[in-house]
């Protein structure tokens, strides 16, 4: 090997040799003119680094356009940089604090007298765009920390980050035009890559997150790789939005919330309504799966709490409460109730597999910045259930239990995708037990022909478990059901039943929820349906008006008819104009208007404006009630097949 | 009138004179020897006294033999000192405390240093006969304090009893035979007089109820009028010690309960399904009575409890928790959430009346020794409504929560009593409101045909209010439903509604309960039904039963017919003699019983043996299945019509 020559390695395994000193620019363009125009960033042996970085010896190299993870990551810190270089043209008062990458975008922490208002954003885009027509080009420097002390004299906030640093310790500056920045890197190589992009809000930050520092006004933006994707995130913000399930909840009626139970729904009426069937629904599937609903006290005395190892664990997250020396708890978890109860029985070989399951309320202090609508409470109801087996059943449990999982979220139109967790470093319990456990629960996965990840060494300390994560329609990813075993619940409670050979042993628990938190998924429902629910789930599923008053005496019927029939209808009897209560039965997602004049009274027939669909469709009264009632027995999704 | 004689005035109105001094032993004489043979006691100007007592003034008079309320209290306070006596004999070192009257008998308190074994209750019990027998004339006199002190001197609990009595004071003594006691009176004129009494039991007892005293031992006994009296009571006693929820809950596998949650119930699979089947037919019911069910948090700020007035009159009651500085309090009651929940709104007058429903889980702390299983518990889950009116909807509203109480009472085979509380003299709101709402009430138990007793003074200082007490199967008493006005939540908490005129006032609360406690309810209906429960409350309502193992696939048909009709069946599937599964179905009280051999196969029948009925029936599997269905929707009562 020459020392004027470096041995470059391409990401598919090519080998070719440069000059040292070769840039990735260089690179780039002895590959192809087009590569080296979309290229953004790339990476020298694993370290993602700036395209004008020298090569100095050999290396396995990578360009990175926008499109990639790496690029996009890239732009969107140089995006960070044209923001700040714009604020300090328009407001050369300004000090700079930190400027990030998150998620879809960046931000940048700014101090200054002016308070900035949304006319601002605007002003400083517009400024933004006439540095990326500059074309300034970015350059990185090297230099001690006295001398970057000097180069930000003026600027106390980047002084105050300078002081972390070793003394000894070169530190880097990133230079385009008149603008410098103390920043690691890497970045574009000139600002005319910087395209899609928008400032979106501002909001106050305290200087480094301590709320006894000053604070800070926060500039927020996005960065795309291109204009599709840019748009693609502001649509998927709309339908967000649309859907946000505070917001519905609210318009429909479904839900609220109190400063005097800050993180603790109410459900109105409506709101109890999807409760009761989200309840009915899965109680029933569970009775046909031969489970036992049980009911334990909210409150139970420390020591279990002690015993049960949630004392020593999960306290920060439990409220206590203290009456005539004793010390109470409110359960955080249905689990040692469970226990008690199958504690407070013999059983032998053959009572097993013993299935409880319980509508549980429990309660969890989370802290006031982390509330959020029905995603995040302090108190919800699990859909929690135990089953204690014989370590031979794992397999067959584990199967029923994926089975009803399986079944409930296909009725609410959900995919979703499996992950496998196995033993960590710290586990606990037999290795032997382990191995077993681990292969059934492969095994089930494999028989049902699911594909599935493994998190390997993400199991829990006490056992294996599966996690399901959902889809939902606007493809976000939502953590509900999980399948845990656990072999420390039984040898904490002393657990036993008798086996053949007349031998007290353990039983193994795994614990089961397919909702998780009702409340939580019941909050992705809404969100999920854009609050337009499924026939069965609607809180209202048929309103009835009538054209004039001369056919009150039918829609009375009508309404008497659905009632009777189990549906939840009612009469818009208001004195308003036909198309205003039609807008407004729209407006509140009823699944079906029906409405009601001279024609239908005289054939006794029904006019149906489906929520989903766009055309009328008349039908005698009794072939609604039946399809409406097919239609939720089924528990049909909204387009899927209404009314037919 | 002469100075030798006074005028004696009977319970009827007729006067009589009688030489001054005459007693009423004599007077009853006069009237007939029998009156004079039964009579225990009498009373004079309306204070009960022995028979014996010289009249010296003018006065009305009543006598009273063992069958009156005031004869049988003498006999039973007669019968202690019976007891009393009987236990100096045998144990001369025995000191007495005190040995009240109690329901249905009494019991005396004892310091002994033998200590009592059940044995020796049949040997008190054989002195106490004795006794009787003697004959001994029982007599007061009046003694000072000095001189009962020496009578006592030996008797330290009697010395400390007199220590409280003011020195100036005359006590007075009984005496028979050579036993005397320090007490009020009256007695029965001779130890003859005491005839239909047993001892029970035994227990420890703290000297004057204070845990900070000497244990003293204490018998029980009871005392009847006459042997059928006494009988009829230890009847009941079996009856009821039959029926005990506590009892039945540990034989039907319905419920438990754990020291690690004392007073808070743990419903068992058995026990969940009867109270989910509780909870649905009102909820049902409700919905056709149009209320609208909610669900509020389990704790709430404790600033939210301060505005409501729970804080200040119910805070011994309530557990608190405090995190981050924040206190919150358990929910008692569900009032002050409802109320939240009104106020989240406008409420125009039109949309009164709004009737909202909770099924909502309280906490209310109770000494341990007051828990009595079901029925005193420190968690409960009660069945609550607030339906916010206008004064003028309040006939209409109580018509309707009085409708609803009827029919549920109805379906469990209640009767039940009405009494009417009103203003208290601390009452708070308008005269005028109030002199309304009574108004109401009152005509509405009147239009209702209801026969009530009026508690004049006896209303919450909030409102009048109408309770309900059922009778259950063995003829006892228990308040459960409950319909109150309120004027004061309203204020409270700020509530309005706008009326006609377009001004804002206030709305009226009335609070409502219909099973109260369904946990206390539950204990009551299994001690109504002594755990043989109708047919739609029963947990399992059907065993099937195969002759031999050729029937087995027969069995797993109906078997599963039964399911699909939503009929809760099992299949006794143990290899044990048909006779023993029949028997265990029977000690479980199960509903119905299918025996299916080769003549049922063949048919397609079933033979049931109902828990009601002593005779088999046969009948077409499909006819049952029709049966039953009814008798479950039609919600029969057991023995009424059980398969009609």
């Amino acid at each position: 090997m020459s020392n004027q020559q470096v041995m470059i390695q391409f990401p598919d395994g090519k080998q070719q040799l440069f000059a040292q000193g070769v840039t990735l620019t260089d690179i780039a363009k002895a590959i192809s003119p087009a590569l080296a125009k979309k290229a953004v960033a790339g990476s020298v042996n694993g370290t993602t680094v700036d395209l004008t970085r020298p090569i100095l010896t050999d290396a396995q190299i990578a360009i990175y356009d926008a499109n990639s993870a790496e690029g996009i990551e890239v732009i969107r810190h140089s995006t960070a940089h044209l923001l700040a270089q714009a604020v300090k043209r328009l407001y050369p008062t300004a000090h700079l604090g930190v400027g990030p990458v998150i998620e879809n975008g960046f931000y940048y922490d700014i101090e200054l007298d002016h308070s900035f208002v949304p006319e601002d954003l605007q002003k400083i885009e517009k400024e933004m765009n006439k540095i990326v027509k500059e074309n300034l080009a970015i350059s990185r420097k090297e230099v001690t920390k006295v001398e970057a002390a000097q180069l930000f004299a003026h600027d106390p906030l980047k002084l105050e980050l300078l002081e972390a640093i070793p003394v000894e310790e070169l530190v880097t500056v990133y230079e385009q035009g008149e603008f410098y920045d103390l920043c690691r890197g890497p970045h574009v190589p000139s600002t005319g890559r910087l395209q899609h992009f928008t400032l979106t809000n501002l909001s106050g930050a305290y200087w480094r997150g301590d709320s006894n520092n000053q604070m800070l006004q926060r500039i927020y933006g996005v960065a795309f790789a291109n204009k599709e994707d840019m748009q693609a995130y502001f649509i998927f913000l709309e339908e967000a939005e649309k859907r946000n399930h505070r917001k519905l909840g609210k318009e429909l009626e479904l839900f609220m919330f109190s400063e005097e139970a800050p993180g603790m729904p109410f459900y109105l009426a409506n709101g109890q309504i999807l409760r009761n069937e989200l309840e009915s629904f899965l109680r029933e599937l569970q009775t046909r799966y031969d489970y036992k609903e049980l009911r334990t006290p909210l409150m139970m005395n420390q020591r279990l709490w002690e015993q049960s190892g949630h004392w020593q664990h999960y306290k920060e997250n439990m409220y206590f409460s203290q009456v005539d020396e004793q010390k109470f708890a409110l359960k955080p978890m249905n689990c040692p109730g469970h226990m008690l109860i199958y504690k407070n029985d013999y059983h032998s070989y053959r009572d097993l597999p013993i299935r409880m399951a319980e509508f549980g309320q429990v309660h969890r202090h989370e802290f006031s910045g982390a509330l959020n609508g029905l995603l995040r409470v302090r108190s919800f109801c699990q859909d929690d259930a135990h089953i204690f087996v014989r370590p031979d059943q794992i397999e067959d449990e584990i199967t029923l239990a994926l089975q009803i999982i399986d079944h409930v979220y296909r009725v609410f139109g959900f995919t979703y995708e499996i992950e496998l967790s196995t033993r960590p470093e710290d586990f606990m319990g037999e290795l032997e037990l382990w191995d077993k456990a681990e292969t059934a629960l492969e095994n089930v996965l494999k028989k049902l022909g699911y594909r599935y990840k493994v998190n390997a060494g993400d199991g829990a300390f006490y056992g294996p478990k599966i996690d399901i994560h959902i889809q939902d329609a606007i493809k976000r990813s939502h953590q509900c059901a999980t399948v845990q075993l656990d072999f420390q619940l039984p040898e904490k409670f002393d657990l036993t039943y008798v086996n053949e050979q007349n031998d007290k042993v353990r039983p193994v628990v795994i614990h089961r929820a397919v909702f998780g938190s009702i409340d939580r998924f019941l909050g992705i429902l809404i969100e999920h349906f854009g609050g337009a629910f499924p026939l069965w789930l609607a809180p209202k599923q048929v309103e009835v008006i009538g054209v004039s008053t001369v056919h009150n005496a039918y829609v009375e019927e009508v309404y008497e008819q659905l009632r009777r029939a189990g549906i939840r209808a009612s009469i818009d009897r208001r004195q308003e104009k036909l198309g205003k209560k039609i807008r407004e039965a729209q407006l509140k997602k009823v699944p079906y208007i029906l409405v009601l004049g001279d024609q239908e009274q005289e054939n006794t027939t029904v006019t149906i404006r489906s929520y989903h669909q766009e055309n009328l469709e008349t039908m005698a009264l009794e072939n609604f009630l039946l399809a409406a009632k097919r239609e939720m027995e089924e528990k049909r999704l909204p387009m899927t097949g209404d009314l037919h």
